[in-house]
């Protein structure tokens, strides 16, 4: 049978506790959610749903095709706009995902006989541009900038050089040494490629992300990508920087390209979210204040937490099997947190990952730190 | 400069006619549309904007995070339900675009040591997936199964061997000998995956697509994928196998694993409208009616264009630049029309691209081959 040899593989996952199963959500989950990416609490925002709903009446269900032919409407136009002036960068260019964005910009900024640098702990999808581009690909130690260095120094051309890396990294919360990238790169002539899925929303000033924050916004040697999905409550991803860069991606980049563009009510609903944010800064320092109240409250009851760069707080589990345990105890009591296993961690260490929402109560963040402590293994 | 090194490529893209831009649509554009990939015409009727709406009031403007994580709602399950019973398939799981779809299929069944064989005419997302996949890949003739068995000979295992296809190939609209192809794939114990992007909503009984309409919905040794984007009007793409292969990819499948869940409105929306498909399976047959007609009307004109076996009527130009004007002078007239020129179509012929929408009129038939001579190169 053709796709006997899947069962094989099943036995192993099973004998090793590493079966992952889905499972649905209902609209009114009574579980207080520290397991999202919703940073800034937006996703069910009224003006962000009424975002995504104007968006679906105005322009449809579906953008009906390539961004090139049917598929770019006016608000596509306006999101990337407003994206691009928000994180201060020149253009802009919105994806149907975060993962779709990165897929585009390592592929088209690595092209054959280029030198694509790669942080160690990159998320997937930037570890798939990588295998995708046609330059060569060199992993290089975790945050470490002198590592980035030796890399580009083994380049000898004659295509171009690129570092990449997440700004902020999803597993652990912790954020790379960006400024000491940046110089890095610089002397090589290297571009930098920044991937702030976790930063955008949560840090810089009033949310405009981790490259803002390094005074890295809107170099000419910078892109940067980010997800819409996370902080802005939607779907979708976009590729930020200088307008040549964009050019090129609409003219080369096969994730742009070949696939159809967002939904108006995706974009519709980041849009909206990214209004909100502008009106109300305030809501970046509040999830980075809530990561920080977490951190604390979790080290002084005995856990092993690494201190939040951002919005993500990861506490140590003794095992994959106790990490998925105490994720289900954390359920039971009604506690919602992320559990993070091999092979979703380059280092093996299973973890419980908790988001640091800024919309969380006082109450709330009090509620989780005393589950998380009983349900501890 | 990091990034100088793509100035040089706009020049030759520009010295050669083939730079792109991007041409944001109004909401009221006046344009008879031919160009989209709106098959049944759905994106636009008011239960789809409804369901995209309604779902984004239940769940909000968006999944949250990783179907693994918090990105799995009832409503994702629902639609996977629906999906796989309504093309006749033991299960479906679904991603946020049709790329991530094939991404997933392709790299999860061709594991190490293992052949994929790829039909020269594949999406650009079939071939992705080759290219990451970790199984060895080769090219075979357009529409070939004794290409396909000459390949399959060549392997010496030990792992498994699957074949890739496009169903309906989306420049020429021309579809692939499925019957053939299973054969062809069953006298090696290989495995068939089947993108039916362009025969979802339009080939088979009421719209079940191509594999249906072939005979191969439901088999041990058939996967789907299909695109929630084009006869659906919506965003996002599936697959459909045997639970085997869907359980594979949810603890294998990276654009799975690590890419947030599909927006609830996008999901809402292709729910939609694959319960209005049911109800009004005629939709399926008119379109591929409108595809003839356009076919017919055209060829009686003098046009050159390929019999068309689904929704997609293409029509050969003189050259890159003879097809940038002459859909430009279309557009001109009113017309919308597609417009594939190299890098986008393999063997370097331009081409207009109509699609065959099953709600136009008699009238705009014949308004849009009125066009299309008056401005023909």
């Amino acid at each position: 049978m053709a796709f006997g040899w899947i069962d094989q593989q099943v036995r192993v996952r099973t004998r090793r506790g590493l079966v992952r199963t889905l499972r649905p959500r209902p609209a009114d989950s009574p579980l207080l959610d520290l397991a999202s990416n919703d940073y800034l609490g937006l996703t069910r925002h009224p003006e962000v749903v009424e975002g995504a709903a104007r968006a679906a009446r105005t322009w449809g269900g579906g953008s009906t095709g390539s961004r090139l032919v049917t598929g770019t409407t006016e608000l596509h136009a306006q999101l990337e706009r407003e994206l691009a002036d928000f994180c201060g960068f020149e253009a802009a260019l919105v994806f149907s995902s975060g993962y779709a964005a990165n897929l585009a910009a390592v592929t088209a900024l690595a092209p054959l006989r280029s030198l694509v640098v790669s942080d160690v702990g990159n998320h997937a999808s930037l570890i798939d541009g990588c295998r995708l581009a046609r330059g060569t690909s060199q992993v290089v130690e975790h945050a470490d900038p002198d590592a980035v260095r030796k890399a580009l120094q083994t380049h000898e051309g004659p295509g171009p050089a690129v570092f990449v890396s997440d700004t902020v990294f999803s597993v652990d919360g912790d954020a790379a040494p960006l400024a000491a990238h940046a110089e890095a790169c610089r002397e090589y002539g290297a571009g930098l490629v920044l991937d702030d899925a976790h930063g955008l929303g949560v840090l810089g000033d009033g949310g405009r992300g981790a490259p803002h924050a390094a005074g890295l916004a809107g170099a000419d040697d910078v892109v940067v990508t980010v997800t819409l999905s996370k902080s802005l409550g939607s779907q979708g991803g976009a590729v930020l920087g200088p307008a040549r860069v964009i050019d090129h991606l609409v003219n080369t980049a096969r994730t742009f390209i070949f696939d159809t563009g967002l939904a108006p009510a995706a974009a519709g609903a980041a849009l909206s979210a990214l209004r909100l944010l502008r009106r109300e800064p305030e809501r970046a320092a509040r999830a980075r204040e809530v990561a920080a109240e977490l951190h604390a409250r979790l080290t002084a009851a005995g856990h092993e937490a690494v201190r939040p760069d951002a919005a993500v707080v990861s506490v140590r589990a003794p095992s994959p099997e106790g990490a998925v345990q105490w994720a289900a105890d954390c359920r039971a009591a009604g506690l919602s947190v992320g559990c993070f296993r091999p092979p979703s961690v380059p280092d093996g260490i299973s973890r419980l990952r908790l988001t640091a929402r800024a919309d969380l109560s006082e109450a709330q963040i009090e509620r989780a730190v005393r589950v998380i402590g009983e349900t501890r293994p």
